[in-house]
């Protein structure tokens, strides 16, 4: 907690959670056992019993993940107490739990539950930076500052071509992760080794209905590419914020003194200098945006999985996803209340652009602005 | 050569060229020339005299590489170049080279040419690569095989539930690189800052269209996503491919023997071992998805680049992202050879299967390998 | 909990819990108190009242995490907790804590404190396995088995040669982590720019005698190769785990069966397939080392850290190092269980060469074996 | 070469280069003949002639590429021209080539005797640049200028203290780097499964001897951890000169201006500016060390390798570990030449320090730099 709440934020820590997880897990299985009584494949009367055990039996996190750990999975830790708590109501429906599912299902679409509810968080956080960013790039459209290059004076733009290309960075990179998520947040219902032994293709389509995911045209046990698209686009997302704070941390510098993250009381501080005012957004994005790249291509790595469902692949891969919502939102969030309240200092940027003695020609940067503000909002 | 040819195309070697890269930068300062005469910047004259010389005159690789690493840009070492021989017939054209343009401009322009064709190759051999994997799905669609999970058996499958998975990885990540490409294949064109200072839109529009590539919002120096997602699907395509790859190099082994590497003489012998048939497209495969992950996390890691344009990081795109090319072309290349003349023995699923006593139950396979084939063929 | 537990120990998770960096930030804060007492830059009446505050006050972990994400340090949180239970009872004993130090001199220093825990955690594991590697390699040096290569058959081995080479890695892993060891685990100790203002030299000492870390030759807040020289060789020790996991889970498959996992009741299960004997022991090795080489990549790629004290750069390294650790000690359990318990089938061992139809010469593999195993033991 | 040879140095490009990799390949089959005739496995005719066939066949480099390539491996390809022009003039001796040994053995030898060669250069690269920070360390000792946090004005430093720790890192990479090669530059010759058949130890050693390299404990086929030793070492070694290269290139900016790259005619010019001056030798560091990590990653990630000789790990590591070679030369040469002909501007590091207001106590900066310097002197 301690080291990754600072990286992230509340919200997204708790959608990936243990009590998020294990929500998730219950809620695959009460899905499962309505699926299969509305199909005939087990009476009504045992999906009621587990699916009101599924909604109100206490589990014990701690020890559930120390039986997980000893069990190598999740589902076989839970199902042993679903069934337990189950069959001390009624033996025979204790044998119906998790009937024809396999662990990596439930694992799964555990997974892609917590997706579901990380993504809706990204796209929030994402589309208010966005807001402010559109804000920023209209408001500084015209205003004349240094244009760098390699670190070093170059010719001028305006201030607003510079937070257009940020606006169009998170823009894109939103976009991706949208149609990234369009084809990954799928259910996975497959059984044993995908051929639905035992269960049938209505099954597979009642249960993602009620889980509000996607219907697999086939389950996707050791084909990852959706997992892995949206890792990558969580990657690429994080560092369209990194950006930002890269050139946000440059532009506080002392020497420049262009912009600054918002005064908020008791944030930026330095326990070794009072005077200090830390770019402490920045830093939450560029720690995001050095550990995202990482992350992504472990998931990258472990593609090529073994058969049927693989050994080592994809139990790799959940906890790199879950940090690559976390970081990205962690970025995203620390930009959107970075933009939200930065300071710009335009005689600075003035005095800076004389300095460089690059004339004063911004060229077509206010006509560039306006063209990409028209393109981004024909967007939406 | 010797290290980088077993693991690509010749073909894909031959887009990545020094020649080829010599060529799309040729290409980019002609057709700049040429809009720049289009748009009154420049007298037609000297727009004909750019183009015929980039068109005609001699230049030396080596040299060219050499003074590229001393000035620091191969934009630099050309243009240097292109207006020692422009100047040699007309001194006043000779100033009007390359006229508003920057290094970068010059080198992102050129890469995009360069991807542009290499993306017809991924997409030619992907293509090819589905259609076999579409025939293998459909022709062992009923064919019962042992199911492995955790590399153990598991539950009877169909060979040809294994095979569309195969064809559903491969055309999901062709789907996602071609996304992928509809982005980031854009002209760069921006002048030093990216405020088109000296230039206008209207020769943006012309130099993109004579060169075929996308008309970009505004230039993107500094904002990667296009880059990256290129570089992230590629990956996952590559992963794609070494997923077949692992599973066939698995039902290769000794002990299982149920698929093997067409027996092409010359191919797969061993130095050590007359008898030994190795599996060398696998190989190819699996190497190449080691290698892509923490190439695309290179261009991931980049991502947060400094200002207008960032010293150090778009340098170290090109380099990544031509190997990505390579690697993926390689894969596909191998996989394709591979499916193609695929020597399956049922006899030996049959065995393997009745070994191990889980039945002969093959559930729902072949009907989702038909459901499957459907929504693949409705997609095309 | 429930996805990173499995990952790992409850050791290993501890020596990284939010308890053990409380703990090792306070012990931290003593020391220093205790230091600079000694050396008389604070008054021995207060450094004697924080360091019973250090010892006895309560800290709220969840409070302490959301403080410091806030404030961006969990030295601002901690330090301003510390200074109000201490000015509580002596207000000018509250300006003394933390005196002279910086955030990053407390984040540092409890870092390597937890790595100093973890590494011993490590050796222990790592050379318990070590010594079960070296039974079983001397127990089969002479067992002929069949060799493969490129996962074909090739020339006879014996069992003794690989289990030899398991070991040798194992070795070779442990003795570069210790090497990184003996380097990395130092005292951070410089002031807000490594200065010492305020400070001197002999403070450092006497903290670092206190903590039982290496004294640094100067600050090392930005020169980060220790850091990654830990990670690069938890990654490395990681793949030598996972290359035992590779084998054994290749050994394991139905149609090859020469080595199982050790049966323990309720490991290993399927909730599919109750006749189902999974390799968990490997699938935790195989996910560690998936997931180890993108780590150990996001610390290297943050090594080019700004000026004094980066901003974003070090904050990405201990959750990236934590992860290495757990990950390793996961690995290296999972791997000494399945180990110390390992079932071989020596029956099909020979089977299985005699299928191969390659001869019976082991060559010189006992010989083989003997060599390394007395070159292993003169060694310790 | 266009992109490959700004990143690096013709002299790195050399030693991985093509010729040098036939020359190593050729040494090896020659020492291989040298040490079977002198331990009267061949006789010593058909030695003299296989030698002097490696030392005067001419061989076509871009057809034994694509020999290669369609074999599977350089050896095969290699071996098969070797055997027929010894066969041309003695048909008994041809079937004597590469008698016993395999194509890692070929190729695994021929890599490290490039990556031999390659070492030379690293360490006489770094030892110039530790030179030149040596002494930029002493001759700054004592001259105040601003330290920055977080890219932020802190407190006061001396320019020494900054230097001396550019010193640490890049003797600490050095050192690092050394031990690595210390184990990991090992002949490989263990014949098809590493059993030694029909080979024998002291032909193992003739070998290494005649090579001068390690002998190895046993073939290392499939154990690793020396490649994945050198890979990081080689990644860190280059972070350490990319740091350096990220402070040298805030130093420049125009805002600050306390540090620049030597001017150099033709060096860092811009093609669209022609006031401005690159900080071109950072740019070549900084993309190095964005490239690295992920480079060493691919090499981590593969540890996990298949049995006695595994399927595409080993084959994807010769890539990386050469391009690893290349950028950290790269990057050591351009920071060499950088700290040799810095211009440091004093005059400007007092108006940025006075500017921060933060006084100007350097602390305990130059006896920091004093004693860091004895340190690393005594080391020595």
């Amino acid at each position: 907690l301690l080291r990754d709440r600072p990286a992230s934020t509340a919200a997204m820590l708790g959608a990936f959670g243990d009590e998020a997880l294990l929500r998730a897990a219950l809620a695959f299985e009460a899905a499962l056992s309505r699926a299969e009584a509305d199909e005939r494949l087990i009476p009504e009367s045992a999906a009621a019993l587990i699916i009101e055990t599924c909604n109100s039996a206490p589990f014990d996190v701690a020890e559930l993940a120390a039986d997980s750990a000893f069990a190598g999975t999740l589902a076989i830790a839970l199902v042993r107490r679903l069934r337990a708590a189950v069959g001390a109501r009624d033996a025979a429906a204790a044998a119906l739990v998790h009937l024809g599912a396999t662990s990596q299902d439930l694992a799964d679409s555990a997974l892609m539950l917590q997706a579901k509810a990380g993504a809706q968080l990204i796209v929030a956080e994402g589309r208010a930076l966005a807001q402010g960013l559109e804000g920023l790039s209209q408001a500084y459209a015209g205003t004349p500052a240094l244009g760098r290059t390699l670190l070093q004076p170059a010719l001028p733009i305006t201030f607003g071509l510079k937070a257009v290309n940020w606006l169009l960075g998170i823009d894109a990179g939103l976009r991706r992760f949208e149609r990234e998520c369009d084809t990954a947040l799928m259910l996975q219902l497959g059984g044993a080794t995908g051929s639905l032994q035992g269960l049938s293709f209505a099954v597979v389509e009642r249960v993602a209905a009620q889980l509000s995911l996607a219907v697999p045209t086939a389950a996707w046990f050791a084909r990852r590419d959706g997992i892995a698209g949206l890792a990558a686009s969580l990657a690429i997302l994080t560092g369209a914020a990194g950006k930002i704070a890269r050139d946000l941390s440059l532009l506080a510098q002392g020497e420049v003194a262009e912009a600054f993250e918002p005064r908020i009381e008791g944030r930026g501080g330095s326990s070794a200098m009072a005077h200090k005012r830390n770019p402490t957004g920045c830093q939450v994005a560029l720690s995001a945006a050095l550990r995202a790249p990482g992350l992504a291509a472990s998931i990258l790595a472990g593609l090529p999985q073994e058969h049927e469902r693989g050994v080592g692949g994809w139990q790799a891969e959940a906890p790199s996803l879950a940090a690559l919502f976390e970081l990205a939102h962690g970025a995203l969030a620390a930009m959107r209340e970075v933009i939200d309240g930065l300071e710009i200092d335009t005689t600075a940027m003035h005095r800076n652009l004389q300095a460089a003695d690059v004339g004063e020609d911004t060229g077509h940067c206010a006509a560039l602005v306006r063209r990409a503000l028209d393109r981004y909002r024909a967007g939406h």
